[in-house]
C-alpha cells in the first residue's frame, strides 16, 4: 500500500539523521494520503542504520495499524491529532534536535530576530503552555497534540509550520513530509542563531514587522518572488 | 578467553570515537563476565586508531590481570568499585565528553530539563561531592569509585546510570557495556542541551514531575511502551 | 558567454557549500566582468546538490538578464548597488552563515578582538542602520545595498571587505569572487571567535590600535610580508 | 637535509587541519635539530592542500634560510626566541584554533577547571601581558616570543607546554612538533570545555591542587602510571 508516500516518509526520517537532527532512534516523520485517509509513520525504537522503507507502519486516523509488522511511532497520537486538526498539511515531523530542545526547555518562543527567520515564519516559532498533570497521566500524547492545536489556534497550520512544545521538543508540519522535514531542519538552525543572537545582546529585539513582512512574503503567498517560476 | 565479550568492549569503545566523545586515548569502557567474576577492560594510554580486540585486557575483580600483555586502563579501579557495588551492571563508560565535563567541572548537577533527559533519567545526572585530599593521595581512582557509590546510596543503579564525578568528567554503567557507551552518548547530549537552555533561560525549572515520570516510565520499566516488543 | 567567470562563480557558491556556510538553497555569490560591463550570479532557489555551471545567470548592470534560463538571485539588485559604488570590487557573496547572522541579528558590529580579525579587517566588521519601512517596501534589494554603501561611505570598499545588514546577515566582497568567498569564511570564523570572547569576558576591549595596524599590514598593502613573493 | 625531521614537520602541520584547528592557511609548526641547530617551519601562506613536505623551509636559529625555496612563516622569529630561550623543546606550534583564540582574545588564562586539564597543565594555560607599542613596531615576532619567555621566567617550559598570547592566540611546544601539534589540540579542547564551564557556573573555581596534583604527576614526571611502559 502507498508505496509512493512510504518511500518519501522513509526518506523524510532519514534525512533528519543526515542533517544531524536526530541520534540512535530519536526523532519520526509520517506523512498522510488524505485520499485514502492513511497515515505511514516511522517504526517505534527502530534504529535508522538498519531501518527499511518496509519497516514502515500505515495507521488509519483513529491510530489502528492497517500494514507493517512492528509497532508504530510511541508519538503516533501527537501526529494523528496534528493531521484532524490540520488537514491541510501532508506530514509531520518531530525531532529532538539539540537548538530547538533547547528552547522547548526553557518555556520560551524563539523570537523571530532575523530575516532568515522571517524567510520561514512570520513571527515567533511558539511555545506551548505547560500540559497539565491530569493531561500528561491520560492519553499523554494526544494531548501534547492538542496543546499545539490550542496554540495555533485562529491561524493557518501552513503559515506557522512548527511549534515547540514546553519542556520538550519541536513539532513541525508542512504541505508534504518531505516539506516538513526541511522546516525541522530550518528551526534547528533559527534555533541555534536565536541562541547566539541573544548571548551576544540579550536585549536583542524582534524584527521590525515592516522587514519581517517583506522577508516572509517575498518567499511566501501570491507575491513571492524567490526561487524558480512554478 | 571470553572472545565475545572482548569484542563487545572493544566495539563499544571504538563507538566512543565515532560519536566524538574521545579524542586521542581518551575514555575507557568495561565490561564484565559475573559468571567468570572477569572483566575486559581497554589498556591504558593506546590509540584508537591502533587499538585491537586482543588488546582488550582481562582482570579479575581485584585488578589482578589474568590475560592481555598491556597495562589496563589507569581508571581500572574505579571501574571495579562500580562493579562491586552494582551488581546488576555489566558495563562501565567512562569519557571526558566536551559537554558533560563541562558540567562535571562546574561541579554542577544536570537538570532534567526536558522530556529527552527524562526519558533516560528520572531526575538530574547527579555530581559527586569533592574528594578529600586523603581520598585524593591513597587510592584515588577507587575512592573516585566509592565517591559515586556513595551518591548512588539506596537508588537502583540501574535507574540511574550516570554521574558526574566533580571536577572531572562522567561515569557511565548499563547492562552491558553497549548500553554504558549509549548512555555516555546520551549524557553528552543531555549536557549540551542542558547548557544551551540555562543561557536561554537562566530561571529555566526542572521539568514537572509529571512529565518526567511520563517520559521516564514510557520507555523504562514494566509499562515501557516505546520500541519493539521483545 | 564568459566561461571562465561562470565557472569560478560557480566555484565559489559551492565552496559556501563545503565550508558549511550554507544550507538548502542559503547565499549568493556573483562576480562582474568589468570590461564586459556584465554580472555572473547564482540562479534563485536552486539547490547546490544539482546546481551546474551552466545554470548561472548573466545579466547586465541593471539587472536585465542577457544569458541564462533561470530566474537570477532575488538578491540581485544589493549586488548591482554594490557593484555600481565600489568599481574596484570583483564578486560579491551573501550567507546567512550561523555565527555572522547572530551578531547581524544583535544588530552589533563585530569588535576587532584579536589578530584574527585584524589579518582581515583593519577594524570591526561594520553593521548598517536599520532600514526605513519605505526603503523596505520599494526597491527592498537594492536599498539593502545602499545602506550598505552609505555605512562604507569614505573608506576604500577593498580595506573593508564585509558588513552585517542589521536584522539580517552578512554581505562580502572582494577583487574578485574567490576572494569574495574567503572572506565570507572568515568573517564568519571571527564571528565565532568574537562570540565565545563576549561570552569569557563580556568587559573585552578590541586590540590596541598598534596590535591591529601590524597585523593588517603585515598581511595587507605595500608593506605586507606574508605569504610568498608574487 | 633533514628528511625525517621535514616529513615530521609537513605531518604535525596536517594534523593541524585533521582535527579542525586551522583554516586556509592558518598556523604554523615547525621542528627544531639540536645537532645541526637547524630549524624546520611551514612556508608562509601555503595552502595545506597543495603544500608538499619539500616545501618546508629550514633556517638557522637567526632565521637565515639554509634549504627551501619558499619564505618561511612570517611567525618564524617567535619560534626562534621560543628555541634560543627553550633548550629542552624540540618543536612549536602557533595556530588561531577557535576556542583557544576566544579565551587569548578574553585576554584570560584557561584556568584549570577539571582533571582532563590537569592531566596536560599543572595549572593555568597562562596569557602574556600586552605588548607595548613599540614591542609592536620593532620586532614584533621576536617580542611576542619574548612575551612568552617572559611569562615562563623560573618555570621548565616542558612543565607548561602552551601559552596564550593576549589578543592573539595560542602557542605551543613540546620535545617535538608532534608533540607540540597534540599540545595544540588539547589546549583547543580544554579551552572550549572552559568556556562552557564558565556559562554553566560563572562562579567555578579551579581544581582543588590535590586534585590537580594527582591527575598531573600521574601523567607526568617519573611516578606517571598512566599509559604502556616504555
Amino acid at each position: 500500500m502507498l508505496p509512493a508516500l512510504r518511500t518519501e516518509v522513509y526518506e523524510a526520517n532519514l534525512e533528519l539523521v543526515r542533517r544531524g537532527l536526530v541520534i540512535y532512534t530519536f526523532g519520526n516523520a509520517s506523512g498522510i494520503s488524505w485520499e485514502e485517509r492513511l497515515i505511514v509513520i516511522k517504526p517505534s525504537g527502530v534504529p535508522y542504520e538498519t531501518m527499511r522503507p518496509d519497516d514502515m507502519v500505515i495507521t488509519n486516523l483513529e491510530g489502528r495499524v492497517v500494514e507493517g509488522s512492528l509497532r508504530p511511532s510511541s508519538d503516533l497520537a501527537t501526529h494523528l491529532t496534528l493531521y484532524r486538526a490540520f488537514p491541510p498539511i501532508g506530514g509531520v515531523v518531530h525531532t529532538h534536535s539539540r537548538h530547538a530542545t533547547a528552547w522547548a526547555q526553557a518555556c520560551r518562543e524563539i523570537p523571530c530576530f532575523g530575516t532568515t527567520h522571517a524567510d520561514y515564519f512570520c513571527g515567533a516559532v511558539p511555545v506551548t503552555a505547560a500540559l497539565t498533570p491530569e493531561e500528561i497521566q491520560s492519553d499523554y500524547e494526544a494531548n501534547t497534540g492538542a496543546a499545539i492545536v490550542r496554540l495555533l489556534e485562529g491561524r493557518d497550520p501552513l503559515g506557522c509550520p512548527a511549534a515547540l512544545v514546553a519542556g520538550h521538543a519541536p513539532f513541525c508540519w508542512g504541505k508534504s513530509v518531505t516539506d516538513a522535514a526541511h522546516t525541522a531542519v530550518i528551526v534547528e538552525e533559527l534555533a541555534a542563531m536565536a541562541w547566539q543572537t541573544l548571548t551576544i545582546n540579550p536585549a536583542a529585539a524582534p524584527l521590525p514587522a515592516a522587514l519581517r513582512d517583506k522577508h516572509y512574503f517575498r518567499k511566501n503567498g501570491p507575491k513571492a518572488y524567490y526561487g524558480q517560476k512554478a
